[in-house]
């Protein structure tokens, strides 16, 4: 430790501590261009393998590469592990198999099993084929389970013991084993049949004495997971039930790996983000993919957005007389139709979270309805009376200030509505709610604002 | 472990695993309506406290407060811990402060402190008095440090040792220990004066023969945590860097506490839920509050977006004359403005993430933003092809579908440009590009939509 720096120096260090220093990637860019192998190596010294993964997704793909050529002989090549998927994809495809296979053969089960699952089919074998015959059958058996199971993100090494062993065999048969998990938090207590029937804590079997059954030590609360169930569900449970380790079942009961909480954290994160991005419009894009790659993949989601918004332009074609006899229609309707669309897609936000995280039930799902319907009733009744006086005012006509008003709380009753049902309802038919809602409620709030303002302007004005 | 089910109803019971059975939930409120407290108390028999907490987060407002009146004291009361804010402010409002004292007494500290740190000072002062005087001293510690900090968030109960005990010393202490914390993994080795300089895995600890020191056991990687480090940049570090507990110092470099990784899951699943919610326009609303919270909440959201859409409808207002003569443009313009607002929130979107990600840095700002603005232009140019085509066709005017191409050109450009720059601008600024990019952005798109389609209309067409 340091002297400690004066608070606002701290706090400014503090700001970005988990940062890269942006002056280090500059310099190491430029020992790359140098060619200046030591240098780099010097420089990327004591940094983390996920900083140096971290760095590798930064610098750009020409660097990117005469960087790897220089140091990956050098480097812990576990940082691969951490590097996100596009960048990861690039460096693999300059690696030959046997400099994959190498890396591959330093990593625990599970994190070799997440390098190889997006491997093309020949790299993968190649790879396997290098590995160790043991951690060849464990990888194999971890990628014949569905991508995206509790089978794919298990590590298959784990520490068990029956639990009639006492804590003092336990202890000698730690200290005999020459190859321990790297990180181990429970030891699962297994059946004769090999069927996990609880697990007990280090830190519990550090705490009892050597003659003391593991079975007296095992905690209350113990849950198995299926290698079939769904990353997500995993991650759910690690997080809902603050579990630290679990042991993954095969359909016959019997335990075949164990899955830390690091990994589900991953996962967890891994979820969030994808909601994020589905409900933003954008697919599984990476901040470090290319101009192609992305226009290609947010495409789809703004050829929908086109539809819709064409469906609402049809709706305004309706009504074309009225608007060229009151041209102030054409000035007003956007802003029941956007206001619309910002309730729709307030309430929507709620409810594609709480689906996520199962707050969101068949138990309280009317009642939500209820009170979606009811804010936004509330919200469309004072929008109402602002916007109400705002173009009265503006446009000098009182009725016109009435229109607009009526047309605003329908259509915020409608965008409450419509964001909560149609969440629900996606879900319900299996679908994802976080994908395809924002299309549909924003087709609805569109759709009925100009509907309704311009229906009801047609209807009373002329 | 019981039969196997078929696996058609495996599924099904796989598909909801983890969600509260709305069956029980309805029996356990007919059981609450009864009055029937040893009915209610077998049915929620063997739920975990995260479960029951769910359960009454779920149940309405009256059946909840019948049914923890009939529960109170027989039940695990640590689910007050896992319950949402908002239940939590209604449960604590009727239990009397000895009645949470009692709750409060059972808790590690560090979830003592996520309890007391919502209560009003007078409840907090009542509930502290009843404590332990040594888990009294404790609490109060770490609430003297700011919200939502490592402070608060860390337990002040861990098993610390000097680097020269031996493997054998530790576990002769452990075993000697009556008050070992409920959960650890590491054991924090200190120097004299108290400041952590390593810490031993308890695994590696259990692996190791008595004679040999701690010192020599200590983990490569190895991060200390300031008490004020706020809590976001503290779940960050441990998903980066796959910790699964650190040791927390004061100004001082005194070991205070500890954290552990299922508080960092935690806080990383609420900093994301958070970003979900900032960018879908709403605060921190949980789906048990009430109607009028809710659209208390939103309001400002939507008043902010009103006065967008005003501004917008001022760019149309100027052109109502190029409107009257021509009605096609207020049929088409808001095809023009809400593309532009779907690809900008497209961007910022990714930005944002990459921000709270630290994916997006100086070292390739420059690169995405000019990414981002290529990508709005090759989805420009498709875009205006489609939409020149099809507005020609419609209104059967060539000249009006070259109109609306090129507006289109402009805004997805624009709208790629405002997508990234917005959100980095804000994040420079020090405010949280999640709350307030959104609102820029759509003005921007909109404005600019509005502007170059009606504005080069008026040049072109009439």
């Amino acid at each position: 430790m340091t002297e400690p720096l004066p608070i606002d120096r701290q706090e400014d260090e503090r700001d970005d501590e988990y940062a890269l220093d942006p002056d280090l990637v500059a310099a190491i860019m430029e020992s790359v261009d140098a060619g200046d192998r030591v240098g780099v190596l010097s420089q990327i010294g004591d940094l983390h393998v996920a900083d140096l993964a971290d760095l590798t997704e930064q610098i750009d793909p020409e660097h990117r590469r005469r960087f790897i050529e220089l140091v990956w002989a050098d480097v812990d090549q576990e940082f691969l592990v951490e590097v996100e998927e596009g960048v990861r994809d690039e460096i693999v495809s300059y690696l030959a198999p046997e400099m994959l296979a190498e890396a591959v053969r330093d990593l625990e089960t599970d994190d070799a099993v997440y390098l190889l699952e997006d491997l093309e089919e020949s790299t993968q074998r190649e790879v396997l084929a290098a590995l160790e015959p043991a951690d060849r059958a464990a990888v194999a058996k971890s990628l014949s389970y569905p991508e995206g199971t509790a089978g794919r993100l298990m590590q298959s090494d784990f520490v068990k013991a029956p639990p009639f062993w006492t804590v003092g065999q336990m202890i000698d048969f730690l200290r005999a084993s020459d190859d321990l998990p790297e990180e181990f938090y429970d030891v699962i207590i297994v059946d004769p049949a090999a069927k996990p029937v609880g697990k007990v804590a280090l830190g519990t079997l550090l705490g009892a004495r050597r003659p003391v059954t593991l079975e007296s030590l095992m905690a209350d609360d113990f849950r198995t997971l299926h290698v079939e169930e769904p990353e997500e569900d995993v991650a759910y449970a690690f997080n809902q039930y603050h579990i630290v380790s679990a042991p993954v079942v095969d359909d016959s009961g019997r335990a075949v790996g164990v899955i830390t909480i690091d990994d589900a954290m991953e996962v967890l994160e891994d979820a969030a983000e994808e909601d994020i991005k589905r409900l933003g419009g954008v697919g599984d894009e990476e901040i470090s993919d290319r101009v192609w790659e992305i226009s290609k993949r947010r495409f789809p989601w703004l050829a929908v957005n086109l539809v819709t918004a064409i469906l609402a332009s049809l709706v305004i074609a309706l009504y074309e007389d009225a608007i060229s006899e009151l041209v102030a229609l054409a000035v007003l309707m956007p802003i029941v139709a956007s206001m619309g669309g910002n309730a729709g897609t307030q309430t929507l936000t709620v409810a594609v979270r709480a689906l996520a995280t199962r707050d969101l039930t068949s138990t309280n799902a009317m009642r939500v309805v209820a009170r979606e319907t009811l804010v936004g009733l509330a919200n469309g009744i004072a929008f109402a009376v602002v916007m109400g006086i705002v173009a009265w005012i503006w446009f000098a006509d009182p009725v016109l200030g009435a229109v607009i008003a009526v047309a605003m709380v329908v259509n915020l009753l409608v965008a409450g509505m419509a964001g909560i049902l149609i969440p629900i309802g996606l879900d319900k038919l299996g679908a994802d709610p976080a994908l395809a809602s924002g299309a549909f409620v924003t087709t609805v709030t569109d759709v009925v604002g100009f509907l309704a303002f311009l229906g009801l302007a047609a209807a009373v004005l002329l």
